[in-house]
Parts: structure tokens; sequence; C-alpha cells
């Protein structure tokens, strides 16, 4: 139903661009180190305290494939969604065993399948290091240098932390550049499924019914972390509530949301809506044809590319619906308010205009130049686009053994030794790889280069040997090596001398190794530039705003989304669409209604064992439910928490309405949207004979 | 299947770049003023006379919905695909009665149901007016006068021939400019629905199958031309062959391929390729997400936008195919060693050279002027994309005020005396207009000219009047009058007094009037330096490589396509295929074969009628059939015919490996795919019950 939905979340425009960026009904994705106590005491009358956030953090978990998660028992059972563990579950999938169409359910401890390359981290403390990290950058240096050197400290800050805590460390940008917290998490990799159901009911309504409300969706999945081949006894866990949520209710978000612009000056938002929406929904619309028609060719074809082709839509989806933001007038005229009131404030104290008068100016001719050479730095093998897993995994070869011996601090950033266990996890994995899709993900990333940069520009005809990208494709997936995880092992462990030899190799390199090599000159240059000119400005003139808005309006204020722990607050309430209220919760009565209005077909079909289950479900369980918690991509999997601590849903989408949440926050229309833990109990008992699953999660 | 067969069609691209343009094999899309009598005598010892030229040329129809077709009966029955009528059905559909979807068959000539705004053309003439067009550029003009001298001398010709005869006259661009003949149409708009199968057997196997072989579908579809009410009693009508076609057969192809690019120079194709290319995909991809979400509100709105959605789809497949081509390092160097050696020969004559040598620049000079403006040129509102199609009678009727009162040779071309008829044909059209639809369309397209130029874009700002693209286009789709063809009638007939009443009336313009004319002056600037910069360069460059190419080749040459009549000739002969002969007919068993092979699902389902039909039909009927003959999209419902002049066949597609004959010919792989006669008539007589008409079609 996108069209009509997109337009409603136009029309609630006018409403929100009225407003400063700041302090707006139930707005923030507040850290943990900055709750928002006033807020919270003042409209809720809520006390927050420290406890109540120790047990939140600590119960909450990060997930390495995007998402965010809980730890819900004593037994380190962890819940998230579905559409997090998919991820998962396809490579645990064959063709014979489809995990994802069928569900999954191990009755025993000994009956949990081991996860490849997953990781779930636990935030366990936060320190601020801004001025160890601005204080890197010396006054008499260049931006690019001010810029490497804060690079550089962050990387000694994680290492030395690492070293003195074993605990893995990371120096989070907050703020665009106005702040630096080191976050130090653990770390979890043994990870095992324990449940999921099918795909047919945890994204029931398919592609039509995402970012939609009413919704009936069970989007879970469960894992169970494991430390020392024995479950994990967690210091913290959360309690299911024994009553539920009711309407009205005060409720807590806790997870990962993954970025927002919503600080970014109204230069950067037309950057942003004029070079970078364009091109990033032209990639999303051509990979979401050729991934349909890819898998058009077959069933097997279908499965292969389940995951990566839900994940294009599902992006493109939300990005159609921030893109549909920015191109309002209206949107943008109300950020050219807020800002040119910022800057009055900042201009009339002439010790401010001198110290940040210039930031906006800053960014504007920073964007300005990254206009230049943007579509360079995000074309494939040039830039950040992909050319396929097993060329990331051959450019990470690469990569290593250059990157290696550096000093830590000295490497490109994610080769830092803080991150080094991730890469490794992530190139060892013997998770299974598809000629056909590599070929297929090869030979469109090869064609966009040609698409982007022109098929005569010296990189593309180097990067295509003569051959068409189809052909050169072909030819580098059925003549590399490195589909066998042991091979990447051989390499990485021999570091250089192990890529010379593949280089001079009787009968030539390792195709993929070669192409790694031949790009990454270039692809190292284009990345230096963009550190050295755009992000240094960025991380300039976003301190020195940031600094501005902390002046201006005090530090009760939240950064945008980093992908970090943040905590989220609101209420379960309805709201008007198109003169109708739309109730805040739905039940599993209106799933089987749903099913009939749209004749059983598709992807409104009911699964098997949920038509099969109809008589033995309560048809008044709540389903689904809304809150005004101020979410968006990345907190999928997040806690929902009622004010005793206590676990009363599952968030896993938001309505079309809360898309440009990306942008500015609205509580008029826009909701989160969660699974009730009522509808995971009863799901687990009447359909999926989960009694014991449900038991452990009961006990509190 | 797409991508394996693409990569098979550029395995054969070596093969087929060695060659020269000309005189190939099968090779050639033939003017009937000059077919291909050597070779046909040559190659199959066949005699092609002027009797046997004539009656196929007067057989044969265009259709204006984009296509070709043929006369079969002597009460004016036309043949033609189920996808080029299917935009007719659409038409005539409706949510409750859904031709497309369930077929017709009009049982007595009361039944036929006549079409909204469609023309059906026969070519009765064709005459050669080089010198006049040629010479009313005089050597002292500038480009762009030479060009606005030509284009009116094209339209006084038309219009002297049309006094003169009263035949539709139309001058053709031949060559790129090499030549210009005039071609005189019988021109009929009283076109009556007969028969249609069902979509799902017309298409069967959807897009996964489309441009692919071996293949099952019975894309055919007929209509009845009426003449003062009564059927059409036609000069000259093909017979139905009464022993159909057998392997090895000279056939014939008479029809009207669209357009190709066979003649262009070196650096044309590579603009086509780094500039044409990346941006026509980009907006089918776009278009294709679009129409495909917009389908998945409802059956209704998949009902509305289907055939939009399939022509996308169609489109997208045929160019990725083109393009692919265009990526292979290997075809451009086959075509520069064409072009080296051309210019090579001209060069070593000294009067060639002073005539011709500076041709090619001239066209690379034209292509680099032009990729400085191309987005702009094909932008909705200010180029030729478009705003949907309300929008596009509303800028009809802006224009037809503005150039009726001129001279029809000072007119844009499309304004001209000769096609007026056309041009009002089709605004005034009774079909049906759908709200839902055209706010997509319109609100789609306003987006795109954001994407394209920029929000900031003085254009953009005034076409978009403060509101989003969505909001925008609902208000101007719910604002206008022009839904109602009697509304359109009325401005229309009132010219400059209707519009500008329009614009002033009270509680302001129509909304969608208002924006034809607050686009018309720039949108006309843009063609205009398009005109005079461009198309003028390419015109001259090109009448000189024409002129050089039959100096140094001969004439024996047919030019590109330009959906005019072309002959083709070749062979019904297999191909291999990874190293299998596929062989060049299928039958109905190989029907329900496939179907079971794909389990019957989605596209590969067999339809009700014909799976009841299964042991009715002779499962040996021959079912669709391939052949050597040069075809490209617009030849679609083209007859298929024997040396006798009877008809064994019906084009409906190209394999993939056809798709780059936009470039070069090739006869090693690539096949036009017809349907064989004998399944029209079997499924005729034993699935539809429509035995009077095949008695019609057989009666000779």
């Amino acid at each position: 139903m996108h069209a009509i939905h997109v337009r409603n979340a136009i029309l609630l425009v006018a409403s929100l661009v009225a407003t400063a960026a700041w302090a707006h009904a139930d707005e923030g994705m507040w850290l943990f180190s900055r709750p928002p106590t006033k807020q919270l005491k003042e409209k809720y009358g809520f006390d927050v305290d420290a406890k109540w956030l120790e047990h939140v953090q600590k119960s909450c978990v990060r997930i390495s494939t995007g998402g965010s998660g809980s730890i819900v028992s004593s037994t380190g059972l962890v819940m998230t969604n579905h559409h997090v563990g998919a991820d998962m579950l396809q490579k645990l999938s064959t063709g014979e065993n489809n995990l994802i169409e069928k569900g999954f359910y191990a009755k025993t401890t000994a009956e949990e399948v081991k996860c490849p390359a997953i990781e779930m981290e636990v935030l366990w403390s936060i320190e601020d290091a801004t001025d160890r990290v601005q204080g890197a950058a010396k006054p008499d240096m260049s931006s690019a240098d001010a810029n490497t050197a804060r690079r550089k400290m962050m990387a000694t800050i994680e290492k030395e932390s690492e070293d003195a805590t074993g605990l893995k460390s990371e120096v989070v940008t907050l703020y665009q550049g106005g702040r630096y917290h080191l976050y130090r998490y653990k770390r979890y990799t043994d990870v095992r499924l324990v449940m999921a159901p099918e795909k047919g009911i945890a994204f029931y309504g398919g592609d039509p019914d995402n970012f939609e409300y009413p919704r009936y969706d069970l989007d879970m999945c469960f894992f169970r972390i494991y430390e020392n081949e024995k479950p994990l006894a967690p210091e913290h866990y959360l309690r299911w509530s024994r009553q539920g949520v009711a309407a009205n209710d005060l409720v807590f978000v806790a997870g990962h949301p993954g970025r927002t612009e919503r600080l970014y000056t109204v230069d950067h938002l037309k950057f942003l809506r004029d070079v970078v929406y364009p091109i990033s929904m032209r990639n999303l619309w051509r990979r979401e044809v050729q991934l349909a028609t890819f898998s058009g060719r077959g069933e097997e074809f279908r499965r292969i590319a389940e995951e990566d082709y839900f994940g294009v839509q599902n992006s493109r989806k939300a990005r159609t619906g921030i893109f549909a933001g920015l191109l309002d007038p209206r949107l943008i005229a109300g950020k050219e308010a807020a800002e040119k009131a910022l800057r009055a404030a900042v201009d009339k104290n002439p010790e401010w205009k001198k110290k940040w008068g210039d930031a906006w100016d800053q960014i504007a001719n920073a964007e300005h130049a990254y206009a230049g050479f943007y579509t360079r730095h995000t074309a494939p093998g040039v830039g950040r686009g992909s050319l396929g897993t097993l060329f990331g995994m051959a450019r990470t070869l690469v990569r290593l053994a250059e990157e290696k011996p550096k000093p830590s601090s000295d490497r490109l950033r994610e080769y830092r030794d803080s991150n080094l266990k991730t890469v490794e996890l992530q190139l060892f994995s013997p998770a299974p790889l598809y000629d056909d899709l590599e070929i297929e993900d090869l030979s469109s990333g090869l064609q966009l280069m040609a698409e982007m940069l022109g098929a005569d520009d010296p990189v593309v005809v180097k990067a295509l040997g003569g051959l068409s990208p189809r052909a050169r494709a072909e030819q580098a997936i059925h003549g590399t090596k490195l589909k066998d995880p042991a091979e990447r092992k051989r390499i990485a462990d021999g570091g250089s001398a192990a890529i010379n030899a593949s280089a001079s190799a009787k009968g030539g390199a390792d195709p993929l190794i070669q192409l790694a090599m031949d790009l990454d000159a270039e692809n190292r240059a284009v990345r230096k530039r963009y550190e050295d000119t755009i992000d240094s400005a960025e991380r300039e003139g976003y301190s020195k705003i940031a600094a501005a808005q902390f002046a201006v309006n005090g530090e009760d204020q939240y950064p945008d989304a980093t992908f970090t722990l943040r905590l989220s607050y609101g209420a379960v309430t309805p709201y008007q669409d198109d003169g109708k209220q739309v109730a805040p919760f739905t039940n599993f009565a209106g799933l089987y209604e749903r099913a009939k209005e749209r004749k059983n077909e598709g992807p409104f079909q009911i699964p098997a064992r949920f038509a099969a289950a109809k008589d033995k479900l309560n048809p008044n369980t709540p389903f689904n439910f809304i809150s005004t918690c101020d979410i968006i991509g990345g907190n999928s999997g997040s806690p929902v928490i009622d004010r005793a601590g206590d676990v009363i849903g599952l968030i896993f989408d938001g309505n079309i309405q809360s898309l440009i949440l990306d942008i500015a926050y609205t509580s008029e229309q826009a909701r989160a949207v969660a699974v009730d833990t009522r509808a995971i109990i009863e799901s687990m008992r009447k359909v999926y004979d989960c009694g014991a699953l449900a038991d452990e999660i009961e006990r509190r």
C-alpha cells in the first residue's frame, strides 16, 4: 500500500517541520549515559534510575547481521526478529531443508544449531573520550592531518582499552564528530539457533504490507548464547511481563538504531536529496529487478537469493519514504527555519561566531566538493559498491596482508586490532557460497562500474580485461579457489608472501585475488580523498555545530543514530489516518480476516500450521501493537520494555509514516510496530508445540 | 532464464564483430523498394518479383499501438500478437470483465467490439524524395537552418501528397539522413476486436521465458478492419498455407521493425553505452519496481497497470541484452575495425575525403555536446520523459492551440497536417483513464524530474509548486476536468481562446493545463537545442557516411529500422546452445511438459481451458518455430510467409541471442520466434470453439 501511505507521510510533514530539532513529544534515541530523565519525569512521572538503566543495558544485545536483540532467560536465550535471524537461517538451509520456508525448533539444547560467523555483543561500559580524540588534532594541522590524527587516536584508545579489560572496545563518533565515546562490549560468537517460525507468518503480507499498519506478523527468532560450550548464565536478562501491555502505557525500546540524519545542515540534506538518493535509489531499483530476474530462473535460484532480495526490497521501501520526505519542499523549509534560528543565535555572540560561525559553509563546501567524486566513491570496485561476497573476501585477504604488519593505529580503520577478530570471523566463515549468485553479484557489480564511470574509464577497462562483465565474472568465479575457507585461511596466514605467491603462480594468480589487487590502489586513493577532504571537513563542521547546539539549547540532547545502544520511550497510542483512527493493537482474528480480504494469495496466504491451528488459538490474543517510540532501521529485534523493566514486545518495523524519522521526528502518525509477547507465547504453545521454550521464557 | 542466456549472447559477439555491416548470411531489413533480389536468388534460388512484393506489401498493416499485422481474410480480418492487441484488450476491459485474463471471441460480426483510438495502415506506395528534402538545405545555411529547411520541406511534401492522393503521407528518414522516402498509406480507424485467447497462454512463461527459446506461446489476437460500417474487402490479403512450414524452408517476414543502430559510428555507440543506456536502464528499473509496488496494492491496481508493467518489463529485458552487447569490448572492437576500413577507403580518395572525411568527427562532436544536456532532454516535463497520459493530453491541447494556426510546415513536426488526424484520434479517445494510475504516473514523473535535474532547479520548483511530487500529482489529477473526452474536444475546438479562458478561469486554471503551460517554454527550448545542434549534425554526418558506404560498398544496402515496412528472409534452422542443438519447432506436448517441470506455478501455469483440452489437442501440432529472419521490436505481429506468399507463422519474439541484432546481425544463434499457423487453427477448433473463425481464415 506504499503509494497511498507515502502521501500520508507527506501530509504530516507540514506539522513536523515547524519544530526545531530538539525535545519534541516522545522524541529521542537517547544515550544510556545521558538518559531523558527530565522528560520521563515530567510527561510520564517515571523516575529512571541507574539500576534500571544498567539492567536494561546489560540485557540487550547488538547482532552483527545488523539488528538488535535481548537476553530473555537465565540460560542465555536471545530474542530477535525473524528478519534479523534470516541471514543465519539462509546460511543453515539447503535446497532440501529450507529453514526459512519451514521454520525450525530445537526441542533440546543438543538440537540447537551452531551459527556460522555471527557476533552478539552486550554493551558493558561507556566512557567519554572526546578530549583525547579531539585533542589529537593540533591547531596547526591541515584538516586531512587532523582527521588522520583523530583516527589514530581512536585506534590507540581502543587498543589500550582492549589490552586493559579484554573487552571489545570501540570509539563511537557522536553528533557527527561533536563527541567521541569509548564503548566496551562483552562479545559472544558461539550462538546457536533455537527456534524460528516459517517466513510465511514472520513476514506475513510481504513487501506490500512491509512498513504498514495494521499488521499481523510473528517476526520472531530465538537464539542461545553459549560460553565454553555451555549456555550463557547472564548477569542480566529481561523478565517476561506477566500481564502484558495496555493502551496508553508508557513503554521503552532499547536497541541499536542504525543511522539518522536529523542534525544534518540544510545543504547536507540537499546533497542527500540531489546526489545521494538519486544514485542509491537507482542502485536499489536496479538490484531489485536483477534479483527478481535471477530468482525467476527456478526455485533454487529463488532460495539462494531470497535474503538479498528481501534486503533490497526492504531498503528500497524504506528509502522511498525518506526520499519522499526530502523531496517535500515543506520539510526543507522547516529545516531552513530551524537552522536560521541557530545561526542567528551563534552570530549574535562574537565569540561563538568566531569559533563556530563558519561551520555551515564548511559543510556546504565539503558536500559541493563531494558531489564531484561521489559517483566514484560509491561505484563498485573503486568505491564502496559491492562486487559480491567472494570478491569482498579477496579484497580482505589482499588488505590483511598489507595492513597487519603495520601498527594498529596506522591501518585502515577496519583492520585495527580491536576489529580483527570480527574481520577474521567473516573471512573464515564456513557459510555456503553459491557460484550462480556470486557470478550474478560480480557481473552486476562490474557492469555497474561501467554504468557509473563509463566503459572507457581505465579502471573499468582493467577490471573487465577485454571481456564483457558477465564473461569476466564467470571467468573469475569459476577460476578462484577462495570458495574454500581453508584456502582463505592459508592465504591469510601466509600474509604478503602468500598473496605474492598467488600472483606469480604458474597458470596465473587466483583471478579474484588478481582483481582485488588491480583495483586496490585506486580504491584506496578514492577513500583517502574522501577521508582527507570530506569526512574531515564534516567532523570539524559538525563538532562546531554540536558545540553551538549545546551552548544555545543546553546539553540535554541526543545524537544521531550510530548503531549503538539507545533508549527510546513513548506510549501505546492510536493515530488518525485518512480521517480514521487506527487502533494500537491487532489480534489473531484480524490475521484471518486480512487473509480473506486478499483471497489468501501470495504473501497474504496463511501458512499451513497457522491455518490448522485457527480453532485452537485465542482469537483475541493481542498480536502486533504500536507505540510512539523513536526508532529506525537497526532497532529491528529490540525489546519493548515496561516501567518494571520487563519485556512486553518485540520491535520489528515502523509504519510508513515513520520512515521520515530518518530526517525528523514526529509523533503525529509515526509509530513503531512490535510483536506482542502474548502472541509469542500463544503461538509457541498452540501452533509450534514449543511448550518447553515458552516455559523457559516465562520462568522469570 | 535471462542471466544464462545473456552470457550466451555475449559469447557469440566475437563471431559477429569481425564482419562488416553489409550482406551477411540472412541479414537485412530490406526496403520493399530495394529488395534483396540478388541474395535470394544466390542463396535460395528464389526469384522475388514485383507482383509477389506488391501482394505482400499490401497485405501488411502497421498498427499504431506499436506493432505489425497482416490481413488474412477476404473480409478484412487482421492477425497480430496478443501483446500488440493487449493495449486494446485492456482499454475494453473492466474490473468485472477482464478480457486480458479471460480472452474474447465474437461469434458473429455483430459481437465484434469497436476499439478506441487505434489506427491500422497499409503501405500503398513509395517514392524517393531525397533530392527535394536534401536540396532544401542550401550550402550557405547554418546546420540549424538547414535542418529546419529540411523539416519544412518534409511537411510540404507530405501535405502536397495528401492533398493530391487523399492517402496518409509520411516522409521517412532513412540511413539516418542518407535518404528520404515518401510513404503513402491507406489508413483505417474503424477496427474491431474479433478474438483473443487468455494472456495465460498468449504469454505463457511470463517474464522468465520472455525472449527465450524453446517457447510455448499462443501470442495471437484477431481484429477486423471496417470501412463504412462494413468489413473491409481488401485488394490483397495473405492466404493461409495448406501444408505449413518445414525445417530448412526459406521464409520471409514482412513487418515494421522499430529501431536499430547498426549504422551508428563507434563514438555514437559509445554515447549509447556510456550515456543513453545507463539513464534509460535506470528509468526502466525504477518504473518496473514502482509499477510492481503499485500492482501489489490490490487486484484492481494490478489490472489497470498490467499493460504498462508488461511494457516496462519487456523493454527492460530487451535493453538488458542490447546493453550487454554494448558493454562487450569485443563488439566495440569489431565495429572499430569496420569503421577504420571504411574511413581508410574514403581517405584514399581525395574527392571523397573532402566531401565525407569529416563525418565521423562531426557525429562524435555532436554526441559529446549532447552528453552535456542529454539528462535535460530526456527528463519528464522539460524533455521527452512522460508525466502520464492525462498530462500528455494537456500538453497536446496547449500545443494544438499554438501550432494549428501556423502553416503546416512551420509547426512542431507532430502537428503537421498529415498527422493531425492521428493526434486527434488519441486526444479524443474514449478509452478509460484511472485516477490512481494517473496520479502514480504524474507523481513518478515529477519525482524523476527532481531526481534528474535536482530539486532546486527552477523548472522543478515551478512544477512542484511548493508541494511534494505526490501531493502535487494528487492536486492536479483530482482537479483536472480533462478526464472527460468532451472537455478535451471543447478546449481543442476553442483553440487559444479556450486555453486562455481556462488559465484565467475563476478558481484558477485547470491544473494540468496550467502545468503544461508552465513547462512549455523550456520543453520547446530544450527540443530546439537538440534539433538545431544534435539532430542536424547527425543528419549531415550520416548522410555523408551513407554516401561513402554506397560509394565504397555499392547501393545494395538496407537502412536501419524506422518502424516502416521491411522484408526479411531466412531459413527455419536449429542452433547450438551450450553445446546442445535447439530444435526449430516446439509442439503442444512440450507445453504440458514445461508446465510440469515448473510445477504449473506462476507464469508457468496452464490456463484452465488449455488444461481441459489436453486430450483433444493433437500433441504433435507444431506450436512455435524459429528462423534466421532479421527482426527486432516492432516486428511483433508480422506474418511469416513462404515462397508462395502464403502465411505460415506469426512473429512474436526473438530469442535472447537476437537482442543484439539492434547493433549487429548474426545468424549463429539469433533467431526470430513465431507461432505456427497450425497451432492457431488447432487451438481455435479444439480449445476456443472458434470454428467459424478458423473456417474464415482457411477459406483462402
